[in-house]
């Protein structure tokens, strides 16, 4: 068992650390099963464990365990999670603290009755409030910080969910969408750079005025029929129940801080943030590319599945034909098999394959979203080279990655990227390409149509948002000011 | 429960019933940790069940459980697996007959020692045989033809295991690439008509004689290091032990029926048959179908991900561009919740969500493989034109199926089969498109670059291999031939 | 499945709640083993779920699943569980809120750093304590009252752990024996009353120096060979680290209240408690009993197991021979399956068989321990009669029960209990025995051997032990007494 | 993990490889739930994995699993299992060969349909049918004889299934209580020696004519309401379907050979075997004891459960008083949890703990059935001793073990067998204790009221029962004789 998988390749090299939340509050609808649909659209978001918290309006009823939505959950299960209130959540797989401790919804007693809470997101004060809480003698459960979000709002002055809800927003730093709920209303929220994406849905029939979805994106909406409303606004917190929805802005920044990531990698194609589909972003991008970094080449082709968009759109700015060279492993799961010693030069080949036919002897254009470590693409290099690829030229839809994130993206350590160590051109003789080519960061944030302002670009340029001192706390100024 | 999960289009409208087989025979390698590599990547054969069979030389220890590879097992499990012969197997889902029992390989205790055997096909005299095996007194523990195949294996005459295997294979009809194994050698063979893959590759070192793989198609060696070295013929068989690899041409037919189905939709992209790739042959079927049916469109898109090529194809031959219109759900695994009333128009959104900006307004020309009961078909054309496209033009890259398949394909019934109940003009009209083009068997059988006497095309014709007197046992007569 | 399990006597009739606490601090030694086979020794105590925290010094393992010990760990979990501190428990299983979530020892962070606690009793101001609790704020993963108890600890005012033991023990009412560990300080702990059991042992070689144990009862020390050495004194808290063993009085009460039914029902036969085996005191009621409530009869029978030494005690006594007339059938385990309503009749023997040719013709006294709603009792009588026997003389070693317990004891409700709606004559009537005698308390009291002011008799007589204003909150005076 | 379990006195040093057989026809019977009734009362006889297969008149439905009957069956599966007619196993737990794939009722398909059967004993030409049956081309699924019975009664000539019987009979040599059936029909046949138990019950209301169970021993007649009817007779064969049932005697031999240890050790002290209890044979087996070796002492104490009637029956026959001195732990569950080398001494105290009390001081006679290898009565000699009991006598209530078992008893090869390789004086010394006695031959076979020449006796004498020339296939002259 002593196979490196990271210097096979193995080891995914995407950034992490992604979770999907769900909240419907929708009487007279199945609510569990529509939680269930909406989370198999979130999927993409948290692969590691899926639960589900009912209410019927007096309490929750919770189910969760390790495993994809479609593994925990059957007929009979659904069926016990009976009500008209659900909280639902995938949650991403990390090395070390996945436990079923963890997953969530976490579900907690508290003075205000029953609570139940899915999180996506990094608190970046959380030690210190954890260090609060307990030294005013509170207690934890759990390792995450799903459970100090839970009881800050549980000790949150105010006389109303609403009172509580602002002053929630105002003691958490960091990155953080939320869905709540009490037995009988749903609460939705969003840290105020906005850093993770939350979106408002209706359901029902004609008048669409059944019931109401709160979800990660815009893809968990259409998946169950319900129609797109908005965005919940970064600093906002929204209140459903019997009497409609109700909003509250908490804070206010003058700019925001969209995580760039969600339009480079994490979010789904067609899910849609400002009007419009990440596919179209992701397009643009690969524009973008081939005009900062053109290459004489004779395909251009992606590493599936996010580089696709971006490939397409190189080719056609480019001219040079858009073709597939590499096949996914479709069924490519979590195993826990390492590959022993023989197969070390196999490696990447169990989740990418050659089209051989396509691209020997060509000059190649490989489209790929980002480059964390720099192992996979090196692996993916070279197996290219062994079919007989002639040249490599590796575009890459996003800036070199600096910095490491502190909202919540697990890019590893300052130590293992490989762009904080090397300049471009020595990653590029490291990853063996025959040139290499990062989006500039000016062409990927016009890319997105977001408003510049309001994204964040700290893992490319170190300048957290809102940080006014030291790096330790970036968020905390800013957020002190915002509570003002 | 009483949503039909057909209508919505939700039942995968894919012929079905394939398997993948692999057999390992590799002393001084873990040819547990290589059959499950290769398992792994045959993963699109079959989901529903996975093993192992490894022999140390004396006996197999055997290991299968439901559920996909990565799932089945786990390390302690593959180190209980230890030894230098295996036979493993994916089986494909097929409802009711889905049991633990009849998951292989198949282990049976015979005069001959112990036997395992993994098996992709069906058996046209199944019946006959296992009557005429009962009537002698043979009693039988699965109800899966590999228990058949097992049993006249090891009641064949022969002294050797050569003259058992011609023995064998003059007993059977249909479709059947199996791979067998004594303790102490590993066999594979290939049905006369060939209508199945199966193919011979070499693991090892520099010399590549270290040890010999069998795999249903070449992805499977190519993910484990292994060199393609052919494929096994058509009623071929071969014993690999000590000596090396020794044939006998068990039968020889002057037609051979390769299942048009494995280019048109079963074989990963990246196999090679015949010397090309399915991708390439793919692409040729979509430029085709631009050629017999052109469409004025603006956007040429694939049903993800079998179509992906033969769009590309259609694309460039058309010069109509080629885009992404649907996002497959890459978690789509089987899920037992039904959606309930309430979604019932979401249904096809569970597995495709359309990119509405990319199509929104446009004339799409929507590539895929086959269309088997149309409800799927149906679905989508609904779901894009609920998106705003202007005109839907369906081509498939396969003529209409017309006929069942005797050979392992579960095509459903006639009853169920579209294509046999109505012409062309009132398919087009059920699924609610604007053209409908299904590519013709003359060029389908010309793009695929495969001898077109060679192929069978029965499900499009009714004329099944060899068949020459009644369509009860269409092989018999053949095979009787054969087998003189 | 309308079957009325009670009135078929298959309810189990006796008192029930009770659960096993283990404590280990033994370096060097492996303390989820002995954990282990301690909770093994005292499965009697509950046989819901089991569980084990263990902590190298600085953090805690732990693992918990409903099912008995030796279903729950296997070798690789034990393994999993290293150090030289271990907290274990063994939970019996209660209708209705029996959960994993509720399985214990359980673990909490706290600003003391981890604490693992496992609890055995009832404290009588739960709601009280835990809405002080929700009102400053502290929030509930579980709804035990063990949860309580760790947060009760956490915020106990002192700067030694002695102190917030001695803080922790007087804010506690009811019953409770604990044991309570931080990652390298080994804590126990009862309640004034001493209401549960609970003992210390040392473990080691010749010198016996090498690690302590806490325990419920001294069986679970004799299975790992440490040995006895006395046990905790009610309000009474030890703390035991490298330092050795500390012991603090934390309250102190004129008389204590050791619950009878540990003499009568709860403690394994070779238990020890005051310096007598359980055993001997049931052998001593039996005698008593003979005395009591004499009987013209020809055989004295069990109930097994807990009537057996008292049987033989009614027979030495009153020289009626001893003989066994029920088998008890030794795998009777929870089961799920309800016998269906042709199985009405049998009900009880799915427990207890007749030795028909020892009974038959005869006259009967049969030994059980305790009546609380009478079906087991009616359905034992019927099933004696059914096979012949004459005559049917009840005894009972313990008073008739017409009180609920507050104190852990679930003995059911006022209503259910048959003694506090009927005098004896008339539960006589509906056992439908010829006679029916209780032990009287007096007797009841010598026989344990015990000091008689220091046993626990509410369940019996109503007087609940230091209560002096009303019967909600029957320990406050006297705690409060304790506490100054 | 390298202690020695066997020298703990850890490996259950009884015989073993005992099984419970149950057969149900009972149309308009709840015959699943019947089943699993008569499985739980039949526990003792298996522990290791538990089966129903229950017939619709058309197929069989089966399931079965590792572990005891309440751990194998819920309601759903019961539930599933629909039917009037069931065959139904619990299968002793034996090292190495326990797998699921051996576990019963085994179901075959053969010539005359589906076949379910389960069986209990040891063929002693196993492999010789074995070998015929391959040699005559069928194949084997199990490695259990339960196939091979199955195989011979499917092959069996015969134009009626009562012809088959008999056929059947003919060719089986060694111990077999088969119950046995097709969709429609119950069959149930013993070997021609009777070496195992099986008898016959009637089930339904007054007249009792609703249906018939077939079952090991009588006690699972009682514990589901079925009346006694008789045994099935050594050599008969009954065949129960809605004719009624018939009876055909496919043997006879002169004398039988029923197994002493049903007696000592197997049956339930309830069960009823010619008319008689076992608890009452035990009994006698002590007054026997106590007759043939008076000790001088002051307590007569059995090893728990088996040794308890005749430690009465000793204690009543020499005057000594009967005590309870060992506590059996209730739970002593299989566990895989070895107990480290600090637990060495502790050993037999997972199992048994003395009661230091009543046997401190005195001199004990020690009851116990057999002594297999010698060192669980080692352990239990010397943990008395170290309790502080001055004398230990052994009584044991069958004579010294020297010869292995051929007819499904696995008493352990010869060199295991400590009275193969001992004298008694020697046997005493090596267990320590201060006397030991064997009850005679002579007194056993009396005690047991069966007829003597009937009773199977050759583990104590070497006398295989209808053995005239070898010891390798015992039975085959007599049997050849009882087919002619």
């Amino acid at each position: 068992m002593s196979v490196d998988l990271e210097s096979l390749g193995l080891i995914d090299d995407h950034p992490a650390e992604e979770c999907a939340v769900v909240g419907i509050y929708a009487p007279g609808h199945d609510v569990s099963r529509l939680a269930y649909f909406a989370l198999y659209a979130l999927q993409h978001r948290g692969q590691e464990s899926s639960g589900i918290a009912v209410s019927d309006g007096k309490q929750f009823e919770c189910y969760k365990d390790m495993g994809l939505v479609s593994q925990v959950f059957n007929p009979e299960i659904l069926q016990r999670l009976q009500g008209h209130l659900a909280v639902a959540h995938n949650r991403y797989s990390t090395t070390g603290s996945s436990r079923i401790d963890n997953a969530q919804p976490l579900l907690l007693k508290s003075h205000l009755g029953q609570l139940a809470l899915a999180h996506n997101g990094n608190l970046t004060n959380y030690l210190e409030l954890k260090n609060e809480l307990l030294a005013r003698g509170l207690t934890f459960a759990t390792t995450s910080d799903t459970e100090v979000v839970l009881k800050i709002f549980s000790l949150a002055e105010g006389d109303t969910l609403a009172q509580k809800l602002v002053n929630t927003v105002r003691r958490l730093f960091g990155s953080y969408s939320v869905v709540l709920a009490t037995p009988d209303a749903l609460m939705g929220f969003r840290d105020p750079l906005g850093v993770r994406p939350l979106c408002i849905g209706r359901i029902g029939g004609e008048r669409k005025d059944d019931g109401w979805v709160l979800a990660s994106e815009s893809c968990g909406l259409a998946t169950i029929g319900a129609t797109f409303v908005r965005e919940v606004r970064p600093g906002e917190a929204v209140i459903i129940d019997r009497g409609g929805l109700q909003s509250v802005q908490a804070a206010e920044l003058e700019h925001h801080a969209l995580c760039l990531f969600e339009y480079v990698y994490f979010a789904r194609p067609d899910t849609l943030i400002n009007g419009d589909n990440i596919y179209n972003a992701r397009y643009r991008m690969g524009q973008h590319l081939a005009r900062e970094y053109p290459a004489d080449a004779d395909l251009v082709i992606a590493v599936p599945d996010s580089g696709v968009p971006a490939a397409m759109g190189y080719a056609d700015e480019s001219g040079i034909p858009y073709g597939e060279g590499l096949i996914k492993n479709r069924y490519i799961a979590r195993t826990f098999i390492q590959p022993d010693d023989n197969m070390r030069k196999v490696g990447i080949k169990l989740k990418f394959n050659p089209l051989t036919h396509n691209i020997h002897g060509k000059r190649i254009v490989m489209i790929d979203d980002s480059i964390v470590r720099g192992n996979t693409t090196r692996a993916l290099v070279k197996l290219l080279k062994d079919e007989g690829v002639k040249e490599v030229h590796v575009r890459i839809t996003s800036p070199p990655m600096i910095h490491p994130c502190f909202y919540g993206v697990d890019t590893a350590t300052h130590e293992q990227l490989i762009a904080h160590k090397y300049e471009v051109p020595d990653i590029c003789k490291y990853i063996g390409a025959d040139s290499l080519g990062y989006l500039s960061l000016d062409a990927l944030m016009e890319d997105t149509g977001y408003p510049r302002q309001n994204l964040c670009r700290a893992c490319f340029t170190g300048q957290y948002p809102g940080e006014s001192a030291g790096r330790e706390q970036p968020l905390r100024t800013c957020q002190g000011a915002a509570a003002t």
